[in-house]
């Protein structure tokens, strides 16, 4: 079996060691904390295919649209292992053809799309003569894309912990942690960067129905960091506003449009209309890597539409009578003009959207 | 054992008969159709005295303002047949004693106190000179008032139907149907008198966390008469309304102030800003027991705090991590200004309410 190096994303400015590893690259095989089992389970998916990450990424084994791309890279790079052509011709014929299919695993979240076309540039070039640089290459790009992920939640977290006063009761939603991303965290990130500041903060996790990533995995990840969380239904959050109980709302992303436009877990478009009724800020964290250049507004983001047992199950359990009719979104769009602003690793974007995150394009 | 007329509420304006039996009342016993099995299991819970009531109030066995009022009704019923003393006084005592234990079972739905003051009025009047003429009016009265609630159903259907063009997608929350009330419901009474005058309209159920009285109570309700119902989770809302995709909301009530403030399931208060939001009518139905004339405003009503277990546990399942701490807030308060009309079975109400309400006042 090939195998390549072992370790996975190197960063000098990243102070943060979770007790737990999202991703744990093995040179030839990674292995994820597989998500659907939390929080009563701790137990690694191993994936050994560019295929196997492929169900990983479908069954929600990883999500989080940042690592999804981290993930999609490794695959990658184990598809790369995989591939037995030692033509370099051929050799990236099938990992094109890996990497198209790869795409469609989920649609909205734009970080699996924007990883795969950097390890296509890296993998795809002209001038590559042996096959095993390439999969050196490849490797090094997707430790590459995994750290500069820890490395923007990082200067995320700086940049949108300067947004929260003191003793503020945040509320977020979905999970945007460590387990979304390259680690760390997006909104989880900004919330840890005020933690580590003063511990004087307070969070209101949303369950986030129907997959419960706020009560399965961010009550989780922030209890194992002692940062006090009370968990919540989403349909609490209106009235937690309303007694003047939430100071700012902190949310992921899995989309940015052009016109600042943000595709994220389904209700967050709730919580945004919500949140401006109360005068209550509202912002989003996410990489540059989430913005999608090429997609002008919200209308143009492709919303997924997931199996209905996923409503109408519970932990295998029926909670809807037989054969009951569900809907299963996955996102909603929230629009710009309901976003005090979006936090990056190139800084606190304040509108004007469109013109502002133009200029984060690299 | 004593026992008393086995008959329930008799009128002859309603035209329905459910599949099913919310409340069976046997003279001397109470069967309550068991609503946290619902719909996985159709099993009765036996009330034999008027403890078992309170226990089955509080463990939601039974829930829905116009229901509890109804059952606590017919728990008096229960519990004068178990109170020994043949002095008319010394039965009275006790009688008053065990209604305003029965009163705090829940706090929040206005129809419980309503309820056990008719009773009171009944059994607590001067002139009773022998405690079986006591027992027997009560249950004449427990039957009225559950027949007088099923009549006023009737009514809110008829009028409130008025309110919904063909070919409507209604969006509904939590349980206000059968279930909920003597029979029929108030927000579903609506939908079914819709859908029996046309079968064109089609529903939308929020499933209503954390008790999922949406998923396992509306829909199977529903389903069970061939309405058309879709299930989807509470942080659906906002995505279904921005996609034009539902054209009136309609819920129940627990109570209702005089100003017109409702205090209704948790997440009421969410739709009611989202709706406003895309101009979409929201409707309340409720009878007029669901009025509290002497609570001023939403600010007044109390608002029952269940255990956290609720929220962190579902069908004796964790979903978060062990510890995790929850808040269970059962109610909010909507405030008029975003209710467009409240449908009772004295007609339909628009604001200003606190002015046309007093005009319902028996």
């Amino acid at each position: 079996m090939k195998s390549l190096k072992r370790t996975g994303p190197r960063t000098k400015t990243v102070k943060y060691d979770p007790p737990y590893q999202t991703f744990s690259w093995k040179g030839d095989r990674l292995d994820l904390l597989d998500q659907r089992l939390l929080p009563n389970q701790e137990r690694y998916f191993e994936c050994r295919t560019g295929a196997d990450v492929v169900e990983a990424i479908r069954q929600m084994v990883i999500r989080g649209a940042p690592a999804i791309g981290i993930a999609a890279a490794y695959g990658c790079v184990l598809e790369a292992l995989r591939i037995e052509q030692d033509e370099v011709g051929a050799f990236q014929r099938a990992l094109e053809r890996f990497s198209r299919q790869m795409e469609e695993a989920r649609p909205t979240a734009v970080n699996l799309r924007w990883a795969l076309e950097r390890m296509r540039a890296v993998g795809l070039r002209s001038g590559w003569k042996r096959v095993p640089d390439i999969r050196k290459a490849l490797a090094r790009e997707a430790r590459r894309i995994h750290a500069e992920d820890l490395e923007a939640n990082w200067r995320m977290g700086q940049a949108g912990s300067r947004l929260v006063p003191r003793r503020s009761k945040i509320l977020t939603y979905c999970n945007a942690g460590t387990l979304a991303t390259g680690g760390y965290g997006t909104a989880a990130g900004v919330i840890r960067a005020c933690w580590r500041r003063a511990q004087t903060v307070e969070v209101f996790a949303c369950e986030t129905r129907p997959f419960l990533q706020g009560a399965r995995l961010t009550a989780w990840e922030l209890m194992r960091e002692g940062i006090p969380v009370t968990l919540i239904t989403d349909n609490m959050a209106g009235y937690l506003m309303g007694a003047g109980r939430i100071d700012c709302v902190i949310v992921g992303a899995d989309r940015i449009a052009a016109n600042g436009d943000v595709a994220n877990k389904i209700g967050t478009y709730g919580l945004s209309v919500l949140a401006r009724k109360h005068k209550i800020p509202f912002y989003v964290a996410a990489p540059v890597s989430t913005i999608d250049f090429a997609c002008p507004s919200g209308r143009e983001i492709p919303i997924e539409i997931r199996d209905a047992g996923e409503v109408t199950h519970m932990a295998g359990v029926a909670i809807a009578p037989q054969g009951c009719r569900a809907l299963n979104p996955a996102f909603d769009v929230t629009p710009h003009g309901l976003i005090s602003a979006i936090v990056t690793e190139g800084g606190v974007i304040r509108p004007p959207y469109r013109t502002r995150l133009r200029k984060l394009k690299k």
